[in-house]
């Protein structure tokens, strides 16, 4: 087996890419007392909500309260999803650390998901980084199906390797390479980081898998095979995927660290708070979350 | 990556390993539409059940019914578990192409699953193996907990290497290594598999994993990394683990043929009528079913 990292950060993404997939209405409060909880977990990355007009996330309504609210650590950088810039205002006033722009690798799902085509969404995004590093934020171009579209199938590497330059040009800081529909199996994720390693430094490679099918945990070590050291993930798996009812969505924070602890791998995450967090959470929306290890533990 | 097989073995043993932990009595007749529907697929080995005290496993007390009702296709090989020579016994009436003989890696284990010590157990398998060799019978010698025991906690892969070298010197045709509580990762598949297969040829090596924590998929790459091209598998992830009540058991057929196929590796089987016997098996069951690409697949 190919020589795996010794450290691997996880950025938590529960509170916005999990939460914003649920049905169930959450109180402020209550997402408040639970990001405090992910903020003394030892996880270093939180990405608490969202900045996207309300009328598309009801869920995530909330975001300025929760960005006041949340106790921060200064240990953890707090980041949101911001659109543009009229979402990147209210985020700055909301006190972000990072800022999150989006896009999408298929020119069909980014008009569904952003209502542009990819062309025209460059130029929203450029505006919105160089606003955001002006104003000495972190920011993280996420590129979404860079694997396959629920509307195109098969996406060519080469076009997610082209949008990752052009972020990264405008002045993102690292890139996160979505696996949208969570369909993609490990000589996928082998393909896409050969070519995009060729262009962009693995420190700016962030990998964004999604458990819909049960490859992620695979897709992962193939990814730190490759030498990638950067993962995205969502406490308990909360969230499912909006192409397939009841299946899941993002990988579990729980089922990421089992693995990572397990093959030795340091996090400086505690698994006992994870799990603390995971069942607040699960308690709060009332229903059983699909990370394995978090159901084997119980 | 290293290189990978180009063809990999299926063992369907949802009819056995499945079903014995799940609560709901199965009509026999529903057990043998279900696994004609097997037979069917492509799969060219079938575990149809167990011929274990039916005081032990009530679920599958009509295994001789089972046996003699299912519609044998000539390509695929009916194999049961068989604990002794009384089980045996009853086995070859029943008309089995293959015997499974069974004992665990770690002491503890073993005295609660078979209520003897290891030293106890290898003369008992030894009898079971010579005379279904004699009768003309393949055998597999599953080992169970072979990462981790729930009493012991961590084996060591030497115990395994032993009781792997034994049973093949009785006349085991190959060896079924079980991770029977779901808890290893791809390292320690790795460890065990350098010191397994120093003695044994890879070609005698079935991985039985279960996903209790979501670590079989990437177990079975890292397993197929190191040569290895049989696995054992449950269509659905029909199972359970009893010692983590609400928990995944045997990996997801399904999810492994997800993985096998996505890489292309090809296994014979028909996707579709995997599709179709999980739905059935899962109707007959009343719940769902654990594997995440049936859940995803609708």
């Amino acid at each position: 087996m190919n020589k795996l990292p010794s450290f691997v950060q996880i950025k938590e993404v529960g509170p916005r890419d999990g939460l914003q997939n649920e049905k169930k209405d959450l109180p402020t409060e209550d997402k408040v007392t639970w990001i405090d909880m992910l903020s003394n977990s030892g996880i270093k990355e939180i990405e608490f909500s969202s900045f996207v007009n309300p009328k598309w996330i009801p869920a995530l309504a909330d975001a300025r309260e929760v960005g006041k609210q949340m106790k921060r650590n200064p240990d953890v950088r707090y980041s949101a999803l911001v659109p543009n810039q009229k979402g990147l205002e209210f985020a700055l006033e909301a006190g972000i650390d990072g800022a999150s722009v989006f896009m999408s690798a298929s020119e069909t799902h980014n008009r569904k998901n952003i209502n542009k085509s990819i062309n025209d969404t460059f130029p929203v995004l450029k505006a919105v980084i160089e606003e955001a590093k002006q104003a000495g934020k972190y920011v993280t171009g996420y590129v979404s199906t860079v694997f396959d579209c629920p509307y195109e199938g098969r996406i060519e590497p080469e076009s997610v390797v082209e949008i990752c330059e052009r972020l990264l040009e405008y002045g993102a800081d690292d890139i996160s390479l979505g696996d949208t529909i969570g369909s993609s199996v490990p000589s996928q994720v082998e393909n896409l980081l050969e070519k995009v390693m060729v262009q962009l430094p693995k420190e700016k490679i962030i990998m964004h898998f999604h458990d819909t099918r049960g490859m992620a945990i695979a897709n992962i070590m193939t990814s730190m095979q490759y030498g990638i050291t950067h993962f995205d993930s969502s406490i308990g798996g909360l969230g499912g995927c909006p192409y397939a009812p009841g299946a899941a969505g993002n990988v579990a924070t729980n089922d990421v660290l089992y693995l990572l602890h397990g093959l030795g791998i340091e996090t400086g995450i505690n698994d006992k708070k994870i799990q603390e967090a995971s069942l607040f959470i699960q308690s709060k929306l009332g229903k059983v979350l699909p990370s394995r290890s978090l159901l084997a533990s119980g």
